[in-house]
């Protein structure tokens, strides 16, 4: 099948369901709120395009989870736009959090307008979110659209608990290869799984099908994130457009590194030593390599992969949107870059 | 009518509730998470109490609302603590955004745990406020609680609005006392009437009702804020527990600092020369007050009790919740500090 296609029409309509969402900043009649968010969003300002729109890779699985299980796509789109909303706030507080410049090639938000209004921004975009979903009725009954809201909110504090994690190991003096999981699972993981979930739900599919949908999108986003931290360090770093760092330098607490610092070997005694300087990475990477991280970190992203596609199947997504469906996931786990 | 008596069972069931709806982060098992929001919410760490936990303001008006609408307040309970959770969600991120060290008498959340931390923990606040929300399920019809999870949605739209003006008049030249109002309308109103409206929605009452019972409370959170805003000059700073600090040195535009500057006087003179001292705030705030500041401003505080006291009356509060109600509000507004 020809996935390209087959999405294009979905790509379409997403970004017009985001952007009659947001509208309801400019509504209020205050513009210049709603352009640090259309900035943000990849729409507005300089170096916009769809490089700074992200792969929407939430709002897609979620549209192609409703098809596959027989229902209209369109229906979905208020829920497609809120997960993705949801993955912005989320991006928004997380640059600022991290001190990070860049952002999909551009400036974050809290760079260009200043840190005050980059949490604020964050804030506005999970309550456009919220409200998103909100939109789902009269399309879908009362009771369907609060079970929804109830599974996004369950994901979004899963999402803070995540992040908690993640900070905390920043200080955290001996952070294990178990520390990984729940972290990983909260930050990535819950809302990728979210999206299939609801996508079922919206497909009104049964509960035990909602549930296979649950767990393919648990093992897909614990598969991605592996894999990115892979990148993170042996990725070709001028493809990601998130950094010319490798994770090496930035000191994240990555699949690969937790794997190192359990080796205890020469990676582990120059990690403790201190921060590590961009011209040590080749050959700090190479001596990770070595100790073997980069093949189990494969080893393990595969076995999520595995997991996440017996899954699916067991799922048994429908039609042409079931055939897209698995394209797309071999697609996001293929990626190089 | 003794308000104090009356409203103790209200306090002791919200505390209570709260604490239900925060131990949600406790069941993750991260406690050390759940500790940040305890000791913002002023039940744990240095300095606990009940001057720590604030007033609840927001909660009691909406107990006491839906109470004064004949029905029972303890039904209400999910959505006063998903108000007072909102609320303090965002005093977390305006902490940050401000740079403030210090709230209710002791240290802000994000000078004990730092600014990432901080923005996570106010995050999760947000995310709790909807969960809360969503409790309403089985009490109240799927109808009914997704018009109250709109409403509150609403006003946190309406909640970063106010912030986004709030912060953008720091930079802007000449703020004017037109821009007062939409400002406080988002920042302080909005959240305090959202309260009423939903008190008054959980209390079955008619929507011409629930109408008044919004204005009622819209007037209420505009008189308290322009108070507020005298209390920041004139009040006695020992009694407020906010800051030892006159506004008239944090800059901040607040209603007679606008008034002041708009009379284009003495003060106004001082003022664009460059920030205030400590040193200068007593012989200021007499040149303000010789200006006619005190006097517009407690003018325009009692316009504003008088339109909350005539959409009360309108809205026709019931039995001794009423009075309770009608007691509350004038404590409310004849506080000194």
């Amino acid at each position: 099948m020809n996935l390209q296609e087959y999405i294009i029409p979905l790509q379409v309509a997403l970004e017009s369901e985001l952007k009659r969402q947001i509208s309801r900043l400019d509504k209020v009649g205050i513009h210049s709120f709603h352009d640090i968010l259309t900035y943000h969003l990849g729409w507005t300002g300089e170096g916009s395009g769809q490089e700074a729109q992200g792969k929407r890779v939430r709002p897609i699985l979620l549209m192609l989870s409703t098809a596959s299980c027989g229902e209209n796509w369109e229906l979905s789109l208020p829920a497609a736009a809120a997960v993705e909303l949801v993955h912005n706030f989320s991006l928004v507080h997380d640059d600022i959090q991290d001190n990070s410049n860049i952002r999909r090639g551009r400036e974050t938000v809290w760079k260009m307008w200043g840190m005050p209004q980059g949490i604020n921004a964050g804030d506005a975009m999970f309550v456009l979110s919220n409200l998103a979903m909100l939109d789902l009725i009269p399309t879908y009954s009362p009771e369907i659209t609060l079970k929804g809201a109830k599974i996004l909110q369950g994901t979004c504090l899963e999402l803070t608990c995540g992040q908690f994690l993640d900070m905390s190991y920043e200080t955290k003096e001996d952070p294990t290869l178990e520390d990984y999981w729940p972290m990983v699972g909260g930050k990535t993981a819950a809302l990728i799984s979210a999206s299939c979930t609801l996508g079922a739900l919206l497909g009104k599919a049964d509960e035990s099908v909602q549930d296979a949908y649950q767990s393919f999108g648990h093992y897909l986003g614990l598969s991605f994130q592996i894999q990115d931290d892979l990148l993170g360090i042996w990725g070709d770093m001028d493809l990601t457009g998130k950094s010319t760092e490798s994770d090496l330098v930035s000191g994240k607490k990555s699949f690969p590194i937790l794997f190192g610092l359990r080796n205890n070997g020469a990676f582990a005694k120059r990690w403790k030593k201190g921060p590590i300087l961009p011209s040590e990475v080749d050959e700090i990477a190479e001596t990770l390599e070595k100790e073997g991280a980069r093949s189990f970190t494969q080893e393990t992203a595969d076995q999520m992969t595995d997991m996440a596609m017996k899954f699916l199947s067991v799922a048994n997504p429908k039609g042409k949107a079931g055939e897209a469906l698995f394209a797309f996931s071999n697609d996001l786990l293929s990626r190089n870059a």
